[in-house]
């Protein structure tokens, strides 16, 4: 017999893919240049030169049985040591070899960090907004995501909310800094204070709660903003890391796990994160692509246009009389809708050919998420269909 | 507090890597190339020139975003087709687009496959000798594996045994012909009377008991050797795929599953595969990779050597007494050990710097297993090798 609980979860809608295939409908009526698609976040700009270089270098000039062989389950050691070796220079930990485990993307990543720390029944806590394949990666596990509701004013924590769901079934904390959907960066005062109460409960507990830290965004930050490093705060911190944002290559699915040096089990966990692979299917990554990775570990793509993009939308938005906080970095904004529901608030923006996302697939019914990872050309041409989108239905 | 399961796991010892390491460092002492290394079941021969010509053509041609992007959960849509019209055509069975789940390796595939079909607690049968990877592959998604004790006349399965075992608890039968470790191939009469089983039992129980098929070896059969397709005995068959050997790329991971398009909800399982991997962090296999194996889906590396090594070793290992079944394919043979105890039979053969692998982590003890994916010259070499070991030792 088919396992029941996968063939129940055909029949729910993600709201994300049902808005994308109404763009894709709606291009192919209108020219797809006329649809204002903020649905997706999808990196739109080039991959660096180093890295297509770097692979067809290796292409050329190695042996396929050196480039395409298999790879040690925890990672080639070499593409380890460099990563590890880049995150000390970056954030002055001693990351070593030993502390990274090399991943298929942040999902994989982020299903070794799950298991390592949590059995069926134990609670992991993560804080609205949150990235909703959450809870599948979570849940699907046995353990149980929990949601802490939303600091609105900030999108920073919301810590009375956080210090009462933090009881003894909890685990470990997952964050997402720079932020999807809100593209907010958490403040040093923020981690400062996660890092005391985490430190106050697991004692208090007498278990440790790991910080799961999911750092997709973390080279996409605006100029005057301050993005602390999340493990310098709190031992106990799992890393995961993936360069689909940084170097523009989602599909290629590389990423790693880095367990802070100051986490006492810290070498245990990378050869525990091995052994957790055998049970999922995991393996390891790609040769050639973890081979091309490690000789652009301090390049991004130009990132800069996301940036560009933010601040034409924000100004817009704050104009607009939109209520919306400032975003750090990453490529969303997370304004208010105007009106209670945003569901219907982004039903009523399609009309005028935009695609926004409501926020209560993130956790934040009333918001909702423009991902802005589109040509500037494209957005200046929104700004327009916005201003009459909210003079027309809401003045 | 770390789990325990994978903590546990860090102190059980692989025999085979531990002789993997043996060879490694009696290499620096003596020169690699006087190390007889049969342990590992590497690929030693290049991929073939297509390969690597078109990923050069792609990464030159086609623009970053379109080569690095997501791919779907599911696999590339051109890249699932290319896949069933390539299955079709060699196989005769009506293959389309919706029956193929691209997948992150064999290990990828197969962990899809368990999950379909198996709840904790819930059995899935192999037939010794196996691959012992199978153990945790299974045991870890809370299944149990079972393995059919060996038939050791031919290598093909244990009937009496398979059927006493093939109780109501049973939900899935998992072979892997060509055989790691016997190199043997499944025959026609073999899969006839195993799927003529399956089915009476299905009915009996009142479930179907799925085939899953884990053919990584499929292109490696060796001359006059008929290797029958698995799926077309049997409608309930998922069949695992890996391009590892076919291609000799093992460290880019990718595979696929093909679900029989006889199976009555074969479609439903290929959606199910994408809500599966959203637990277990699998997102979808490198798009590179994808777009690159489906332009040489017809290909294969020059695999001859294969057949060649085996016939040298069959020949020699015949002459000097070993009972042996000769291998219709893979790159393994596994003969019976000339003492009870393998362990002590290939612990004696490390003298003379042959490293064999003792047939009790296949579950068959009192037999070994060779892998003879290295240069023929070293093949050549290693005879005068085995037959003094046999001489000063068994003589």
């Amino acid at each position: 017999m088919l396992v029941q609980k996968y063939k129940d979860m055909l029949s729910g809608k993600s709201v994300i893919r049902e808005l994308s295939e109404f763009a894709t409908a709606r291009g192919q009526e209108i020219g797809y240049e006329n649809v204002f698609d903020y649905s997706l976040g999808n990196p739109s700009v080039p991959a660096p030169r180093e890295f297509t270089d770097e692979m067809i270098r290796m292409l050329k000039q190695m042996g396929t049985n050196e480039l395409h062989g298999y790879s040690p389950s925890l990672g080639i050691p070499g593409v380890r040591e460099a990563v590890a070796m880049s995150l000390e220079k970056r954030f002055g930990l001693p990351y070593r070899k030993e502390h990274i485990f090399m991943a298929v993307g942040a999902a994989g990543a982020l299903a070794h960090a799950f298991r390592l720390v949590t059995e069926p029944g134990d609670e992991i806590l993560t804080f609205a907004p949150y990235f909703p394949e959450y809870g599948p990666y979570v849940n699907l596990t046995g353990a149980v995501l929990k949601v802490v509701p939303p600091d609105t004013e900030s999108f920073q924590i919301h810590f009375a909310k956080f210090e009462e769901m933090l009881t003894e079934k909890v685990m470990a904390v997952l964050i997402n800094t720079p932020n999807n959907p809100s593209g907010v960066v958490y403040s040093a005062e923020t981690l400062e204070r996660m890092a005391d109460l985490l430190r106050k409960k697991s004692a208090e507990y007498g278990h440790t709660i790991y910080l799961i830290s999911d750092e997709p965004y973390r080279e996409i930050v605006f100029q005057g903003v301050d993005a602390p490093c999340v493990s310098a705060f709190y031992d106990d911190t799992i890393m995961c890391y993936s360069f689909s944002k940084s170097l523009s290559i989602p599909g290629e699915r590389i990423g790693y796990v880095a367990v802070n040096p100051a986490c006492r089990d810290a070498e245990d966990m990378v050869y525990m994160c091995g052994q957790i692979s055998r049970g999922i299917g995991h393996n390891c990554p790609p040769s050639i692509i973890q081979l091309a990775v490690a000789k652009v570990l301090d390049k991004t793509a130009d990132l800069s246009v996301y940036e560009t993009n933010m601040n034409l939308l924000y100004q817009e938005m704050t104009e607009l009389g939109f209520t919306c906080v400032k975003p750090g970095g990453t490529f969303y904004i997370f304004p208010r809708a105007l009106e209670e529901d945003a569901k219907e608030f982004c039903r009523k923006a399609l009309k005028y050919d935009l695609i926004l996302v409501p926020g209560d697939t993130f956790g934040a019914p009333g918001y909702f998420r423009m991902a802005y990872c589109i040509d500037t050309e494209k957005v200046e041409r929104s700004l327009a269909a916005l201003r009459r989108f909210v003079k027309e239905v809401y003045r």
